[in-house]
């Protein structure tokens, strides 16, 4: 951290700030200049995180010079991380493709779904059993039974599960259940579900904050990774901004950013970054092209009979022209898709 | 809900748009234009609120009239909400006053701010013993053992205490220890924590999410309504835009439509709102004019040492400045502040 | 300018650095440190500010300092400047109300506004005479027939005539007809403009842009002053955020630091800033709590026949209550309404 | 356009409404429901674009139901349309990509970006002559000495000129000197400058503004058309979000939506999107992928002695490793490149 003082400030106030720093076991880097004086703090990353000197009159500035996360960094890790879901692998050059409805509504739904994402190459079976909904009177979906209906659909089609988890007192239950366990983007910062995540030993898809920054969304996979579960895979799938045509805005910039700064897979989900079926392809496209290492896509039976989230859901035969044009910028990158 | 179709459709788009409708139990009102056909749907609002029709091609728009919401609203009460906490009320012409330190650091700590803040006029003694923290590297509270101390300090100085839940299994801890249970900004869409403090027996402040919509935060208050809770205080504490100046955008303006929308009384929080203690001040009496029930505020005897937000902490003669002030103002909107 | 050099980059790459500051006639101060070297850079802002070194591949990061402004800063000017329009002041105690029609329509109905707000205390007039609209076929305006009302209205009823200038050629036609020149939202990043109205001999009225930093609010003030004219006021008028309830999100926050900032003189319009004309009156209260110098507020004798903005618009009556109930709370902030 | 009447109003609110828009000599197709009454707007779209019925007290809400907007979109014209510059073309199949530096500043440095871009593939040389910056003081460019530099340079090399224009007076000296004028930016709904270059007989292409909607963006289009220059080019280059880590967040989804909406070309500029040249290379693939018909890209032979935007720049070689990526791409699209 670098603390920039006031032009003009005396000794005494320099003192103030350098006390606190030893005082908190941290070195102190003094640099005086002619106009103005200049402090360094060295040491622990955490300690520095918490130090607070901005509230000192004499300070204009403070500096951060360092991330405060440390595991999901590429310091930490060179390497991309691999994630292996009983066989099934993310990361390092395997895409990862999620498909499935946005609900479970019925057995028949979720099946004819799940036949369709599997013939087109989708490696998992994604489906809400509990969906965190804006009113508490829309449709909230089918709890337990929706995850029987998961578990059991992917044992018949070949395809590993992935689900929301919404309540940390049914860690148990999703861990029975699902392959992989999904925090939603309402949940990032719900730091008491990624501690629970955190211990479980499920790979975890950590969704993009609705506005959350880079820096908070990698600092929320350290939440996990700190609980000792490395298996995380993040998840771009639009951020708010002032534009209403689209439900989100899609920052695949963020995808680049992401490769560049953690080890992490990251995956992107068109359907919800778009709000609208007819941008699922072109975005789908340009995920894989900015690097991602997978894709989440809604496919429904039939979208206009869907429970929640229809407009964006993709029919199978649409989803299945997707993965097929999918595959050709997936060999331009030197990826695998299927 | 509108359904406006697109220009020049057949009528099997439109049979196909009315069947659902019809399906789902809901009326139509078709109206045939010259170039296009509207549909008006009449009927039950959660129901409406779930039907999807956006995605059949006949469709150009889907227009909700009506908000999802029922119980906040001024339609189901117009007469202002009082939330009355133990005697102290909120709402309906009297002011109520949330001060104290970010995070509970000691016992002097906190009864050196809260006898501090108790002079200067405040109701409602803050501090939070389980702070939810970007980094898991920062100061994560004192937890049962901060609780403890608020409802000694509370008990000691004749002040209600407010205090952050984010477990949804430490709600009995909480109710035992709290005489308002907050809901923070990154949980206002932990629909989970909604439900568990809407079935609990004391009243809840609800902060407005980072970047939520007057609507989701309204909806948000409605699922705590609907498990049977109806003492909500909202808390308008700044929202993230583009502006780095300061740490949020303070947003009164949603002050005014939410005392338009509802019934709820609502507070703003200017220390959170702007992240800088010098703007507290000019926020404080802005908000009052603009129309909001109380303040929260942050006070630390030292801002200088406090582990948490020292930054946006006034210090107790700068609050007993800031309520001096603010009385005047409560005057002009004939409001009682102490 | 502070720069961080990246972790163990050799003395080749400081070096360059060094090279490229010493080349721009500044002055270096280095400091190294165990893990990390940073160098301060000393001299002219505006050569600093020129200055482009993130781009070599040993710095981490360049934060600069200071402002890139400096006739806007308070460092510039202790004092709040007062601007003198033909007697009639704004800033240091005396407010200045701006208001009138969106676009002036015609003689009648600018004559009965401007009688109306007269009559109720305002001391300026404001009308759009060249309209900047989203859509080439939205109403343009009158143009000079347009101003020449202003002025003649103007004139009958004793009020200063502000008017928005999108023509840098118009320059003299309005220098002509207006006592205060307006800057849009839309122009305050235009340049040309900005030098134009920096080189006439009348006040200038610099809205914030739609999504303008606080910083490049100021900046564009710069550019009038830095070409001699100093009477600049600057204006509030909201934000885009992704709240769509209301036209803008009103920044009052905005207000209170650049009185920290800026000796300018700062007036808010909560007409444009919310676009909904009931929250005029408590963002009108509240603007005047933050500490703001003035009001622009938009009347029509009748909205509901306005070619623009009729929906934010003030009636008559309704405007008289809103400026008695201002004066209340100016007398409390010490500064004089009429 | 669709008003939705409050519910319970009378009939002589409903006949208010009605009476308003008959008197703009448009239809009305009333539809009274058991609740609500709703009223279709239906005849010229411009005059329906200009009725203001929300100041009405009946009224709940007014929906426009067509943009306002007419020559820009598909239903003016269905195929793609092709801008071709002295043989060059863009759109229809054919990339189109516009390189060099962000800054004329001297012949040299023009000359090596040129010949350098020319070779990787580029049709078109970029540079700005006259620059639009935040400060007063930051360097705005070489004025009409940079735009002959742009000129002769382009001769000499085969290169088309893309160059901004900041000043309407400058409109004759740019088209002397340019094949195509640049709108900025800050001057998106510089309507002025809109009217002018679109009198003017050169292409033209228009940057998206910094918080522009899509529809705001398609309407500046639409004053360059209205004007009856039809060869407009549009560019998008990332938009202002919270995210700090960026310097603009690049919205591909709009390349999608514009080319859905429009038929005009449409091409991205990673540079400015992003803000480091790190993320041009990926950023520009998907751009490709996401259906863009070009790009615009930051070329300078030494980005660490730039003037402007050195941190964003590309080093010739790595602009070549960009093409020679991109190229594939574009055949995967179906599009030519070189």
């Amino acid at each position: 951290m670098i603390i920039v003082m006031k032009p003009g400030v005396g000794r005494e106030q320099i003192e103030q700030v350098i006390n606190k720093i030893s005082a908190a076991g941290l070195q102190v880097h003094l640099s005086e200049g002619h106009t103005r004086t200049i402090i360094g703090v060295i040491g622990d990353k955490k300690t520095i995180a918490q130090l607070q000197v901005e509230v000192f009159p004499g300070v204009e500035k403070a500096v951060s010079i360092t991330e405060s996360y440390k595991l999901v960094g590429r310091e930490f890790k060179r390497e991309d991380s691999i994630v292996d879901i009983g066989g099934v692998k993310i990361g390092g050059g395997q895409l990862g493709v999620m498909a499935g409805p946005c609900a479970v509504e019925s057995r028949e739904q979720l099946l004819e779904a799940a036949t369709a994402v599997k013939v087109a190459g989708a490696h998992f079976l994604r489906g809400g059993a509990f969906k965190p909904r804006t009113s508490p009177y829309d449709f909230q979906g089918l709890a337990e039974k929706g995850l029987k209906m998961l578990a059991e659909v992917g044992q018949e089609t070949g395809l590993k599960v992935v689900t929301e988890i919404v309540d940390v007192n049914a860690i148990d239950m999703h861990c029975e259940y699902a392959d992989v366990l999904q925090v939603g983007a309402r949940n990032m910062q719900n730091f008491q579900l990624l501690k629970v995540v955190g211990k479980a030993n499920k790979p975890v898809l950590l969704k993009r904050g609705l506005s959350a920054t880079i820096s908070e969304w990698l600092n929320a996979a350290e939440y996990i990774m700190a609980e000792g579960n490395y298996n995380v895979i993040l998840c771009e799938r639009g951020i708010r901004t002032y534009e209403t045509y689209t439900r989100n805005t899609l920052d695949l910039g963020a995808v680049a950013i992401v490769k560049e700064l953690s080890h992490l897979p990251v995956i992107v989900d068109p359907s919800h970054g778009t709000g609208r079926w007819q941008m699922v392809r072109p975005m789908a496209r340009a995920a894989i092209a900015a690097g991602a290492d997978g894709l989440m896509i809604e496919v429904h039976p039939n979208p206009e009979i869907a429970l929640c989230d229809g407009k964006q859901s993709l029919t199978p035969s649409n989803f299945n022209e997707v993965m097929n044009e999918v595959e050709k910028f997936a060999q331009l990158m030197g990826k695998k898709l299927r």
